[in-house]
């Protein structure tokens, strides 16, 4: 087994469908062990927990698919032991938890990889390329998708640090912070929570910057039929950019340019076997701290409750 | 006129009870000027905004005590046009919006002040100096005061953004992340909003820390009779500090140490007059992360109406 050997705890839906086969694919990588306190993993070391995987094989990585409100704890321990480690998205359940993992990576001198996986669809880099160049007057992200089709029996995305329609929102955040060539940040939201459950099913934010950007975001969680993750940019020089399904079709000036199948898995792992190679860290907290503004500042309404089974 | 010359916009109760006197006792810096949309100062050049404020007279730097919901803009107006700035907590509505501050202030080469006005109560200081050598097992913060003896009438502490509790919570948290000597972060919160708004009126937090600290506080605007703003730390050595009156009294093992009147303000511009002075900013934007976290992790109750006068 050559390059980076990985132990990946959470064998869950996100580890199955995304992780094992994008770590299959990318050189200087490899799985070597699993952690989970009900599954298994055929061909690999297999292990109920972190602390039993670091002791009892040689990795040098560890990835993390848990749930947000249980990572700190893991991605601690595994630092500690001067592991590298990767980091699903949300980083962590608060933002002062991410900053006391950098500082602890720092110490370590290890890699801290916290990913966005949404960064790397095919059309974000060229998105980001394309707006380097040019002010941006206006923006509308739009990322309504149906929760039941996505998330099916995923409790803990309403409870309290699950984030609800910031799950997903979150990916459109993290998209628009890498390719907006400007500073933004909230000024109002109104999130709406089901009068049963702890975390928003919908929210709708307002953003500007210091040149009065318009940005607005439209999260929702209820959209049955065809699901929306669009991002529409207006230009000062009358330009315009629409990266939709979620980043991996871009329209620039009406005309199409890309529309690729997604592989940001992959991309997450090549750079992940990059930031090792190359001994930095990539901790990106701004998706985060306006998930956290957008609950600060905002406005909350009470709308229907919901069940998992429709009534 | 000698120092730094002083334009400080909204003229309200925080400015004449404390800012005011302060600035006059502390050398290197005079009020020079105001802004408010209808009160105005004797003896010094009044304005109806910032914007003719800057233009009508000169002056260095600019105090913002207006409340968070508007700080930025009135800040990044000063910043670009090349004032020092010192910001009543909390430094802005959003961590986003101060982050973008701090990049402006440093490519301006001026001085960004967030103040924390609790870090500068008497026993804080000595309270941060014992507990420097000493590990932390158990930390415990009750902040209970009466909103409408110390809020009264000002509604904007309700609407989102005002913070609710947090407005005085923050001001724990300010000294806490200040005196203990390690990095803790929220595990948990629950948050009451009365049923009429939109803003808490009692919050409970629990912090940990990498080591297992356990850190809680308890916040609440509901508190008639006595009013409480106390920490009290436990160390593993076997000590004990309580740190009583938002900062004013000082008990180490017992033995009361301190027991001084507030001069925080003063300790605020002697602070800011020695940053102009070597040309360097202080912006920890830790306490505001920490209420960005309760709302992010919180779980909601509500509870019974607010009204300013009890029914």
């Amino acid at each position: 087994m050559s390059g980076i050997r990985l132990g990946l705890v959470g064998v869950g839906k996100i580890a199955r469908d995304q992780h094992f086969p994008s770590i299959e694919a990318t050189d200087g990588i490899a799985l070597a062990a699993a952690a989970s306190r009900s599954a298994s993993v055929d061909g690999i070391a297999n292990f109920t927990s972190l602390t039993e995987m670091l002791s009892g094989t040689e990795i040098d990585a560890v990835g993390l698919c848990t749930p947000p409100q249980v990572r700190y704890a893991l991605a601690l321990e595994a630092l500690k032991a001067g592991r590298h480690v990767l980091l699903e998205k949300p980083p962590g359940a608060t933002l002062s938890e991410v900053e006391d993992l950098v500082e602890v990576a720092r110490e370590k001198g290890v890699t801290l990889f916290a990913t966005w996986h949404s960064r790397f669809a095919p059309a974000v880099e060229p998105a980001w390329d394309w707006l380097a160049k040019r002010s941006v007057r206006r923006a509308v992200i739009t990322w309504k998708e149906d929760v039941r089709r996505w998330h099916p029996g995923q409790e803990w995305i309403w409870e309290p640090g699950g984030l609800g329609v910031f799950d997903p929102g979150i990916n459109a955040l993290s998209i628009a912070t890498h390719i907006l060539p400007t500073t933004f940040f909230l000024t109002g939201s109104t999130l709406s929570f089901p009068e049963n459950r702890q975390a928003p099913i919908a929210a709708k934010l307002a953003f500007t910057d210091a040149n009065g950007l318009d940005l607005t975001a439209d999260f929702d969680w209820r959209q049955e039929g065809p699901q929306t993750w669009d991002i529409v940019v207006e230009t000062e020089d009358g330009g315009s950019l629409e990266l939709s399904e979620g980043g991996k079709k871009l329209t620039l000036d009406g005309k199409p340019v890309i529309d690729e199948p997604d592989a940001e898995y992959r991309g997450i792992y090549r750079h992940f076997v990059d930031l090792v190679g190359s001994g930095t860290s990539d901790v990106d907290i701004a998706p985060l701290r306006h998930v956290a503004d957008a609950f600060m500042l905002g406005r909350r309404e009470t709308v229907d409750a919901f069940h998992e089974e429709p009534i």
